[in-house]
């Protein structure tokens, strides 16, 4: 009790020392970026947290585009035979679909309302869209004029879920999924390779989260791919989370689905194709790699705001000056622009106490925070705190050198927070040899689940055989997961860290969401 | 046939006077913006049309950014008991309920997947929100400094249809949906009518289809609601198409819900809440407002592309000059800014036929076509068609007059449109006092179906006792309905089209999708 009394006050109890689980959801709440609904599993995304899903949006929709892609849209409902046309596929989903039988209610024996108008053919909620959107592919794909098709959808998806935690994993979640048709196989490899070096750009340089890229084993698959690959981030607590996927889906869907296409020469071939998916889940990801004990941390590139300036009323009539003076900061401020928007800057001019105030903005995340009274004015200089540094740290800045300078300040905030997180990263990754040294660096303290898990281990590149019952044991008895076959590992001959078989290069190794 | 012979050829075929409805059809298929699915009632949006959708939500999204409002999200799913809690609400959607029952699927007797997993209460896909948002709103509104709570959402909705018509009425569509709180019943009209005069606007000024702004009656009122405005735009038929609503809740939900306030003084007070939505309907409306029995045409202020260059490439050796030439043009043009984003050009080098790439682009709207050729590069001239005259009329402009006059020449067809749209409603409306002239107006040439209706009635400006038996009587016997009491209606005294009973002012009535 003495030891807790001499802690620093932190804004978020537990800290994530202390419980990382119950921290996180925590920041969620602190930050006011989502809640619980009354459905089971699903969440209700607030305004905070939707507009960093917005950001996440507006930067990935520019970058699909980018890459030759256009949106389109297809239907929530997917027929049970559809998502039956591909064997692995149904096999994948089938525990967690959403089944619509019925069209309508209408009051039954004791006068409540019950559904009526059974379907002839139950509807699934769709968990994915590879089954209805190779439909129209199927349709839309008749010559090799007609590829490659490159679509992409933004839309929410629905798999019952167990055990559901805000963002990380809900019954319900937003996503985009990328759909496309190609007429050889390379071409599909290329686009599949393409857009998880999309994604891998994105969660670097606008998440500041930095990521493994390389292909998952077939454990992890997605029901119906070829080959899986996928960004792979260390979380604070040093477990991995799976931040985005891309699918190469060799012929397996144009199969089950009829998309093909006549060649130049006449001949017909069944397409290639790919899929690949990040979902709101990001946001999840966003809050765990950077948050700390006092609340959300944003990187300035998805921060609904960038800047919040706090005047300082007192009650000497400065006021107006004050505001006004603000107001005009604030507009200078806006006048620039930061990847590709308008700073965007809001003035807290409401009546509340000041510090009830700074802290909700540091609960929130707001990359700079600018305190203005009397006493700033007067020397033409402002007061600014950056939220990847402690709360109290404060640095005075001449004001117009702050407005002329707000871009760079922006952009080190940014690239501070990418190297913080890639130092974290390095310094709990190692490379492990020998079964034993691999037990304990993930052996948990405690096996029982209601003593909050320590924070320990952390990413192991070790050499692996490939085989899946190896995979399936350690996963059994350590909770331990290969988290992918990193693209850029390179060649080195070794011995399976468990069976000591041999194996030509490493994977990373990790517990994980 | 001698007649159908001389017509000049049409792209469409039939044309809006030989069958509207099938004209109509035909425009969406051949301007490729969507198509039905293998889900009864449901449609794919295609690039072309998801792109329109996308320009209609980025100006809707700003607009209500800019009167306060911020996005969220909420579930997919509605527990039937929510449903229930407004009993006007739940009557007016359970003929029309997509029904969730089970949440897995399970080989059954013979094998093959059945539902599985039975939920303990049904789930409603939403219709949509107000009892789910409701529950939000419950929770976060404690105290008038909470109010307003002004909160959009943009979100797919279902209603189980049993006609359905592409983008006018589908199973599933596209929409978002506005709920606010206020402490007062005056500022939730504020509200109301702030939002009805945004969609307003949005449809006169970026849509370019005129509308009357008016209150519903009460056969025609949103289940739950207090009063229901909305836009009422006349298409190519003569039919209304009501493209916007904007509802007065009272204190309904907010009682069914429990959305209550402490007031200054200390009170516990219901709030006073709002809902307003447009959806994928609007596309519908767009469609029927402006195209023509050659395809389809946008106005420019939501056209996903605004110029296309169509090069003319001959077998001389000029074509790497011409290309060159074309994609300097498109980078000139592109440097203006129209409405807010770089004007949208396409250089079309695909290798068809002129004349089948030009139909095309005639076919999906593009407000100008340019034709480039040597001809044209050697007077440094272009050749342009506007989309909404003659196919074959063009005009010769100087490239760099074409160049620094492209806003202006997109801001002129913008007006244009939006001026004829106004020349065509007016045209057809008309004043009428009689009943039998009302009848003869609004009497259909054939009472069979299967014989295309002509073209005829309009808007019937009429006097209107109020009694919703009247109302309910014409609409049987004629088809007819009242579209709204237009806000803008001078008071005058008058007597009933129909029961000759005294009205104050004189309402819509016409015929209605």
């Amino acid at each position: 009790m003495t030891q807790k009394e001499q802690k620093p006050r932190t804004a978020i109890s537990p800290t994530r020392e202390e419980n990382y689980a119950e921290w996180y959801q925590q920041i969620v709440r602190a930050a006011d970026l989502a809640e619980s609904s009354p459905v089971r599993g699903c969440m209700v995304i607030k305004p905070w947290g939707y507009a960093i899903w917005e950001n996440i949006q507006r930067v990935l929709d520019s970058k699909f585009k980018a890459t030759g892609h256009r949106n389109a849209y297809f239907p929530l409902f997917i027929p049970l035979s559809f998502l039956q046309k591909e064997a692995d596929h149904v096999d994948g989903f089938a525990k967690e679909c959403a089944v619509v039988t019925h069209h309508r209610l209408a009051p039954g024996k004791d006068g409540k309302l019950v559904p009526t108008g059974e379907l002839d053919e139950p509807l699934i909620v769709r968990p994915t869209s590879e089954t209805i959107i190779g439909a129209s592919f199927a349709k839309w794909v008749e010559s090799w004029r007609d590829l490659p098709l490159l679509i992409n959808q933004w839309a929410n998806v629905v798999r019952w879920e167990m055990r559901t935690r805000l963002f990380l994993r809900t019954t319900e979640f937003l996503w985009q999924e990328g759909h496309t048709a190609h007429a050889t196989s390379d071409e599909a490899v290329v686009e599949t390779m393409k857009m998880l070096e999309v994604y891998g750009d994105f969660a670097e340089n606008w998440m500041a989260m930095p990521v493994i890229k390389g292909e998952k084993t077939e454990g992890e698959r997605f029901p119906g791919a070829v080959r899986t690959y996928s960004i792979e981030s260390m979380m604070q607590d040093r477990k991995a989370l799976q931040a985005g996927t891309s699918h190469f889906l060799g012929q397996n869907f144009a199969k089950s689905s009829g998309i093909q296409f006549t060649d130049k020469d006449g001949t017909l071939h069944h397409a290639w194709t790919t899929s690949w998916g990040v979902s709101t889940r990001l946001v999840g990801a966003l809050i765990m790699t950077h948050s700390d004990d006092d609340g959300l941390v944003l990187p300035p590139k998805l921060a609904p705001s960038h800047v919040v300036i706090l005047p300082i009323i007192r009650d000497d009539g400065s006021a107006p000056q004050v505001m006004e003076w603000c107001r005009t900061l604030a507009a200078d401020l806006a006048r620039a622009t930061y990847d590709g928007r308008p700073v965007q800057v809001e003035v807290d001019d409401r009546d509340l106490r000041g510090g009830d105030k700074t802290w909700q903005w540091v609960k929130r995340g707001v990359p700079l925070r600018v305190e203005v009274g009397p006493r700033d004015m007067a020397q033409n200089a402002v007061s600014v705190s950056r939220r990847d540094r402690g709360v109290k740290e404060r640095e005075t800045i001449g004001r117009d050198a702050f407005v002329s300078g707000i871009v760079a300040l922006l952009d080190e905030m940014q690239d501070d927070m990418l190297n913080r997180a890639r130092q974290f990263r390095d310094a709990h990754s190692c490379r492990i040899d020998t079964r034993s040294e691999f037990e304990s660096y993930f052996a948990s303290a405690s096996q029982d689940e209601n003593v909050p898990t320590p924070i320990h281990g952390g990413f192991a590149w070790c050499h692996f055989c490939g085989d899946p019952a190896v995979e399936a044991e350690i996963k059994n008895l350590l909770g331990v997961t290969v988290r992918c076959l990193p693209l850029d590992a390179p060649a080195e001959e070794g011995k399976c860290v468990w069976t000591g078989r041999p194996s030509a290069r490493r994977v990373v190794w990790a517990k994980s969401y």
